[in-house]
């Protein structure tokens, strides 16, 4: 067998690198827990009728089929009952809420960390296989304005855990739909969401393409435009937004609601102690999706602006509906491979080695190996993860083991070990000389006591670190 | 939207359920990393090529495409180039010790704990998707023997966790392929590796079919057969069975070597501290796959016998092969939903909650939703997981929404909170009526201070209990 290569669009990590995807989803997991919410996983395959009733993103979809199950069919025969890999983890959630509705509690939180697929053109930031972590409130019926203002304080704060270990900072943008609809409509718009969908494009086209494109495709006078491209330009990073929406002029019930709200979410995020997550309450931001209703959020990840948002999301009053109840839902979803393969794979993040292992215990011999995992098993025994080296060469080749894994310590047995005594019972005799230990990055070696030594705190587990 | 049905073979947990999965996992992963196994996750895809390699499973490999990629193409036309989703974490273990075998450091420790696929009819502790959690220790060129007994003590190590839980006891079963092929060889049989297809059949036919078979299938005489059967019913709970083997007067070196190493294992494990986990050397057990060339191990759960083996795994000598290096391995695989899913959907493992939450924050009225949020904030922030009331309902209203999901304990906030002074600073006045946090269990309400209280220990997470 030849040596494989990597598949495009399918990101793999090497174990260092792995242990800094761990920590991110240790931390995310960490504080979505302590704000209740509760952790599920969806099952990887949907029928296809659920994966296309969004309609627009049908050709990035994974049809999986049984090898052989329908010989002869063709692969773009689709029924409703085949099933296809979910592209993101909204549409399964949606329906596991619907399938379980009768067992959950509502309003019920919950967090998905978990793998997505899309079969779109690989490019940075852009996979095929990549992981999400998602937050959603859904009720029952109804659900309080204020679980906006919840999950945006909750990712806020997982943002500002991530920066703790060198993520780059964030810029969290915040809008409203009902203001933007309210506005439109105050403004005398026919058809606010025609208006929303142009100045969508505002960040690909210039203010005055999209000034001709709201006159030509959603029906507005050049004035009106222009007080549009206006209220697009607006961005504070408080509640200032509100007084200069009102100097526009404009009057409507819904832009007042969400004038409101979205003060109410600036208000919150402003009392939160997360120094590198900056929020603005920017007024261009819409969310091209049409199921959002209220609150949308982008974020932006600073010099790294090409990617795209990297965590999104927003209200919908109707996540799901089962025709008795609708159940409104506030989520947001955070591109946890966005993030981390460029980070990773330009070495901008790293761990600090690339095993668990604090220690490696050394071998004096073949004949004397129970000793060492003796003295593995009682380090382990109090937390600290430990390996036996492999091999009873001699002790320069095992450091060298050690150093090629950035193992801190190296653990030397008594070197009586060896004698009859320190075989039949895995210890070494009373009076043999005593263990060693070697940090083997300065070098220092002292005496310890495998039932008693500990490594320091910022050892005992790989961390993770900053090359900028 | 009607509701939707479950999807046969593709289980999914309650939230109460899913805490019980995680903190297993949790659990496997602490014991792999405290031995210095590393994690890495792998794709789920992987070319058809690879997946069909091991022959005999092709009907129940899932096959990705993506939609409309193909149009017009028949769905059995695989090419070697199709993807497909991994039915084990071997198959993509060796395909990623391959493509970065000039990355990882040899030995290398991995564990990985991820999903896999399989079309195959679903039927208990038997999914289409399902959560594997392996471990296997590969050398570049050689690996020494006692890896053998590092992987088992590992394997049994975290199953002796699991019980900690109320997961039923195990029953583990090592054999070694030397044992018996040098066996069947000295026997005088030409060829041993029919006499193993044979002897495996134990399971599902009686000893005189076997006897039969072996030879009519395998060319060997009556007294052989005897031998064989003899073998294979030999079980002890120690070292014990190299007696019996010696008994029956076979000589073959690799004999030698298969009791020598099988009798390692052996010792091995009785020195470990794991009552509920038995081990016996039991020489019946052969394992189907060809490519096991040494250690060989079944687990069965106590009571659950019908699954079949839960926990399996063993010695081979090629892993992997580049054609400039040959890469021995041995491992253990888990089958984390085998033994969960029966568990749990019989009740049999619970949690003590559905939600993270130790603690709910009444809400005094809407206006002073703040004074809660503060509260939690200041519990959050000591690491006690908290949510606010989702409502300013009557208490009683409160308490059973904390009473459904099982959170422990209400706070209530002073009640002189709704006064101008506690909705300025989202803190009550300092002459207002202290907090008062409630058991909701034993209805023991106490005074309690928001930046210094803690809830019991056994209180702080949710818990795992037994309903037996």
């Amino acid at each position: 067998m030849s040596k494989p290569t990597p598949l495009s669009g399918f990101p793999e990590f090497l174990p260092s690198q792995r242990i800094v995807e761990q920590e991110v989803i240790d931390r995310l997991r960490g504080v979505f827990e302590l704000h209740g919410f509760a952790g599920i996983e969806t099952r990887a395959a949907e029928p296809m009728s659920e994966l296309l009733r969004k309609g627009e993103i049908d050709k990035e979809v994974y049809v999986v089929r049984r090898l052989h199950a329908e010989p002869g069919s063709a692969a773009d025969d689709v029924s409703a009952d085949t099933l296809g890999l979910h592209y993101d983890l909204t549409v399964p959630f949606a329906r596991y809420v619907l399938e379980n509705s009768g067992k959950l509690d509502f309003p019920f939180r919950r967090y998905q960390i978990q793998k997505a697929w899309r079969g779109e053109r690989p490019q940075e930031g852009r996979f095929r296989e990549f992981t999400q972590a998602d937050i959603d409130i859904v009720g029952a019926g109804e659900l309080p304005f204020h679980h906006d203002v919840e999950v945006a304080t909750v990712m806020v704060t997982a943002l500002s855990r991530l920066q703790e270990l060198g993520v780059p900072p964030m810029r969290l943008q915040v809008n409203n739909r009902k203001l933007l609809e309210g506005f439109y409509l105050g403004l005398g718009a026919v058809d606010p969401h025609a208006v929303m969908r142009v100045v969508d494009k505002l960040d690909k086209v210039s203010a005055p393409v999209v000034s001709t494109m709201l006159q030509s495709d959603a029906g507005l006078d050049a004035g009106q435009a222009a007080t549009c491209l206006e209220l697009a330009a607006i961005s504070t990073a408080d509640a200032g937004f509100v007084a200069q929406v009102r100097a526009l002029g404009v009057e409507h019930d819904l832009l007042d609601t969400g004038l409101t709200e979205l003060a109410a979410v600036m208000t919150a995020l402003a009392h939160l102690d997360a120094p590198h997550v900056s929020v603005t309450a920017d007024l261009r931001i819409a969310r091209g999706l049409d199921y959002y209703t209220g609150t949308v959020f982008e974020t932006q990840m600073t010099g790294f602006e090409h990617l795209g948002s990297i965590c999104s999301g927003g209200r919908y009053d109707a996540l799901a509906d089962d025709g008795r109840n609708v159940y409104p839902g506030v989520g947001i979803s955070l591109g946890v491979s966005r993030i981390l393969v460029p980070l990773l794979s330009r070495g901008l993040l790293a761990a600090t080695r690339s095993v668990p292992s604090a220690v490696l215990v050394a071998v004096v011999s073949d004949d004397t190996r129970a000793v060492s995992e003796t003295i593995a098993r009682s380090l382990r025994s109090r937390g600290i993860a430990t390996e036996v080296a492999p091999a009873a060469s001699r002790y320069g080749k095992q450091i060298r083991f050690a150093q090629r894994r950035s193992i801190p310590f190296v653990w030397f047995p008594p070197s009586g070990t060896g004698t009859a005594a320190a075989q039949s019972d895995g210890r070494a005799p009373d009076d043999s000389p005593p263990h060693q230990v070697r940090d083997i990055r300065s070098g220092d070696q002292v005496t310890a006591d495998p039932d008693s030594w500990s490594p320091p705190a910022a050892d005992l587990r790989p961390a993770v670190t900053t090359h900028p």
